[in-house]
């Protein structure tokens, strides 16, 4: 097949720069910085305000057009004239009794973020969704085009001269185009061509699409359950019951992303500035579009690559990963909080940690492991900072000399984990921030780690903390908002956000816990915090079999109880060497870095106890 | 403190070059290499008897002595003269109240890996297992200590003149060292000393260790539930009720494996010809034992190196991982064989496979999506081919223009693993077949990858397989005998042992898979096998949502049902990319390369309907 005759287009109507709407929302916070007087940004407020309301009158006036256009078209056919395009759009499906799409030789698949230079002027073939679209008279629409993430590109169609029959572009086509829905899935063939001026409202500014065939591969409803506008807003709202009182924390997230800019990231879509958010609820039961949103995109990026951080950092150190059951024999760790079913009629129960696997491969001869998996907790609490799956960053270690070689390599693994995350995830970062505002995560500074004891923390809280805490005791352990006013407190004093508190009270920890041998008060364990939350809890564990019984004993638990009684057994067939560990919730880190008001926005699918969907 | 003082040992006693009966074992098999006749071969074979149960005898008598020693010692206290060592051995317990353990300035801990030559007439700290411990009269003991799977050395203990307070070794610690449990764990301090002559029994063979201190950290029992050397033995019975019948896979593995010398993998300790394997609910009710056999060491880390081969390959690709949820709201796929549990009141279930979900992350934009997780099947089978847990390794990946790019990234991943472990897990590998053994694993050259159609696969077997299988039909699925026969036609024909099997025929595959657009008989789906034995399924999924209630209607099941509506749904939300993808097994993968018997050795913690412990 010969190569496709490029529609001629006038300049001026193949390069209307961007939508103004958009224009205007991208240019708005360049404008505030130029340091102009409040009146003068005020008048410029007022008019495009006023230009953004006639553009949406305009442009419900077109979709109407052409939706009219299309139906009198018959979804395809031309209308008075003989459409001479058939071939060239379409849905899919009614092209595979014909032997499937046309696309013309040397028309390369192309990914936009692959989109350059060497594609100029040649034909291309590539996937996307509608993002937007607008017709501009009856032959000419601009249809933007998005795929992965953020990536938008302006594309055109022009209707040409029924001249040649290859590449062709009749009305009918251009009016079909412009009225398939939003979401959509399309494959189009197009020429790339460069944009006279960069195309502001597309993260591709610097090519344009001059489409010529153009097939809906898997159409979206006419109105969507959640817009991608929508969805990229914040969610306003986390209890999943109708009518329900947001929580404090939402409460604050809402207030901060009250007044903000968010067309940026949404693109064109989002220039409407009445876009509401729309509860948890809402986007759980659209999760097409509560994933495709960018900020969306943004989350699940920073997670995997936490994710990752902690893997090469681990895995560079020798340690080696495992997977620990999820299925186990009896609840272990206390018995609390664990689902429990039928197996093989018989009970049996969801992990609620790798504890005691971890514990049995450093038994089992491997010095140094690590582990990323689910761990499961029934705890029937409804609120933005639980829920009832989530993903375990687990590690274990022999100990040479002191369990301070364990709090230094979770030291090391988190400090490589957000310093990894600011470098490798800035974009990410940013457009999370269009939606939900964050201040830059605070770190100490390389040697300058601040490790307090719990009560060098609790004397920290008493003297300096709000009255409320005057009176904090060592032999407690914090609530929440202690932790909370802690975290303050350490920020303000040393700067960073990231801290440990070390040798927590016995009473405050788990029957494993090694203490210390020089304060039987207290343990050889340690939580770190992010903003004044807790993510990470660990120590040193009791290797010795005869050590462990008589601390269950003293713990009030009885060793030879169903799932204790093999535990401490474990101990008993063969020497085992001083370990520790540490297990860091991994949703928890990424809310609390880019600072979410919901540990279930970092979920990928979130569970609580009233949601199981999708 | 003072550097310590070489203890001065005579020339000959210190290197002993190893125990006669470890030397034997490891010169045999060069022995039987250079050619020697076989009469010679069998002198030498009675000689080595002989001296073996001379030794075995001796070694027995010497062992009740020093307990007998030990005894009357009353565990420290030297017996008729003054112990001056007191300090210098015991069980890490007792120093706990007088400071703890004092090792001598500048004694750096070391990791037998790390042993070298800058380390050569200085003192090392360094924790292991005792592996063997043999007394040379009353003066003299010999203690091989291990490390992490198979890093073996050689210690010695030599009695010195009471003449330095520092750093004496008096007969007493003899003894006691000497007769310590085996794998009890323990922490030594010892001058590195080069070996005269190479220590055949030790992986670290160069080097020995004079112990100048000897504390046990954690006693192992008088008497191991499974030993070492039995641990490294062949799994002989894979039924986990007790005088339960072998299957025949692991009948022909026992087979395999019985006239295997396994003394180079297991060291001193193995070299008993006498010892038996136990059943795998031996193993497992002896995780610790199980873990430590360099066998399973050694399987772990090709099932580690697995993983990040996977993850490796895609993430270099532009795959981002996910996880899939582990709960679910009712069961998918179908609903047979899923676990089930109450959830605050309400049944959930335990997911089959992250199919829905990886397509619910394509449907949300991502455009490559793998992940690493859990699986649950609630099938009562009893065979070693069978776990109710097991790890899946699953990617979904948007379709550009056919679904064989999916096949072509499977089987690139595939490919990247198998070379992959031949490279990185070479000495692992070796270490397995002197228990498990095995051929090395064929693979295609490159670009001579084998891929059938189903139909060419029958064919084949109808054509040159067993008399049995000269009927089968292109329209129904294969039975596990008629895989196993076709992968050793396709071995024979194209020298493989991994190959794909694509278009199956529909009945074969779920309803969510998409039919060829050209044979409506068969779909787009594919199976890949390794020595005729499956451990990936895939294919195209639909995309659309009328057709998939179409496909499930034919298939006889309600789109409205509880589980598969919410998923029809989901392609309603908005236009859903063409895509594909597969589920590969890890266990099988691991076990399979390796020639396993049962894929339940390749699991760290094998469930199944008769066990969940550990």
């Amino acid at each position: 097949m010969s190569a496709p005759q490029p529609t001629e287009v006038p300049a001026a109507e193949t390069a209307p720069a961007a939508t103004p709407a958009a224009t205007d929302a991208a240019a708005a916070p360049a404008g505030d910085g130029e340091g102009e007087g409040p009146s003068k940004k005020a008048a410029k407020k007022a008019e495009a305000k006023a230009k953004k309301e006639a553009l949406k009158a305009q442009r419900a006036a077109e979709r109407a057009a052409a939706e009219a256009a299309a139906k009198a078209a018959g979804g395809g056919a031309g209308g008075e004239e003989v459409d001479l395009a058939t071939e060239n759009y379409g849905d899919v499906a009614s092209f595979t009794a014909k032997g499937g799409l046309r696309f013309t030789d040397g028309a390369v698949p192309v990914a936009l973020p692959q989109l350059g230079e060497e594609h100029v002027d040649k034909p291309v073939r590539l996937y996307g969704w509608i993002q937007n679209s607008r017709m501009q008279g009856a032959k000419m629409c601009f249809v933007e085009l998005r795929e992965q993430q953020d990536w938008t590109i302006q594309g055109v169609l022009a209707a040409t001269k029924p001249d040649t029959k290859e590449n062709i572009v009749s009305r009918a086509m251009v009016k079909w185009a412009g009225s398939r829905s939003f979401e959509s899935c399309v494959v189009v063939e197009a020429l790339v061509r460069r944009a006279p001026e960069p195309i502001k409202s597309c993260k591709v500014s610097g090519y344009e699409l001059h489409i010529t065939k153009f097939f809906v591969v898997a159409a979206a409803p006419q109105t969507l359950g959640l817009t991608l506008a929508s969805a990229n807003k914040a969610v306003n709202n986390f209890d999943d019951t109708a009518g329900g009182e947001t929580t404090e924390a939402v409460e604050e997230a809402a207030e901060g992303v009250k007044n903000l800019d968010v067309s940026g990231a949404a693109g064109a879509a989002a220039t409407e500035s009445t876009i509401a958010g729309a509860s948890l609820g809402t986007h759980l039961d659209n999760i097409v579009m509560h994933k495709r949103a960018p900020v969306q995109q943004a989350i699940a990026n920073v997670r995997y690559e936490t994710e990752k951080l902690f893997r090469e950092y681990l895995d560079s150190r020798g340690f080696k990963g495992f997977q620990a059951p999820g299925l186990i024999d009896a609840a272990s760790e206390g018995g609390a909080n664990v689902f429990q079913l039928t197996y093989f009629g018989k009970p049996a129960f969801l992990a609620q940690s790798p504890q005691f696997y971890k514990q049995y491969e450093i038994a089992g001869g491997r010095k140094r492991v690590f582990c990323v998996g689910p761990v499961y907790r029934a705890e029937n609490s409804n609120t933005p900072r639980h829920m009832t799956e989530f993903t375990g960053l687990d590690m274990e270690m022999e100990i040479q000399e002191s369990y301070h070689e364990v709090l230094h390599m979770l030291e090391g693994v988190l400090l490589h984990i957000f310093r990894g995350l600011k470098q490798r995830c800035a974009e990410d970062i940013e457009t999370v921030r269009t939606v939900y505002p964050s201040t830059d995560f605070l770190l100490p500074e390389p040697g300058k780690e601040v490790r307090l004891t719990f009560a060098e923390g609790q004397q920290l809280l008493r003297e300096h903390g709000p009255a409320e805490f005057r009176n904090v005791t060592d032999d407690e352990d914090m609530s929440t908002p202690q932790e909370k006013a802690l975290g303050e407190l350490v920020r303000q004093k040393y700067n960073t956000e990231f801290y440990v508190l070390d040798k927590f009270p016995q009473s405050a920890r788990p029957f494993y816990t090694m203490e210390d041998p020089t304060n039987p008060e207290v343990c050889n364990a340690y939580d770190f915090f992010m903003r004044g939350q807790e993510i990470l809890s660990g120590g040193q564990r009791i290797h010795e079999a005869g050590l462990l019984e008589a601390r269950m004993r003293r713990k009030g638990l009885d060793p030879k109880s169903e799932g204790l009684k093999e535990y401490v057994d474990v101990f008993r067939q063969a020497g085992v060497p001083p370990h520790g560990g540490g297990g860091i919730g991994l949703d928890r880190v990424v809310a609390f870095f880019l600072n979410l008001p919901s540990v279930q926005l970092a979920a990928y699918y979130p569970r609580t106890p009233k949601r199981l969907l999708p």
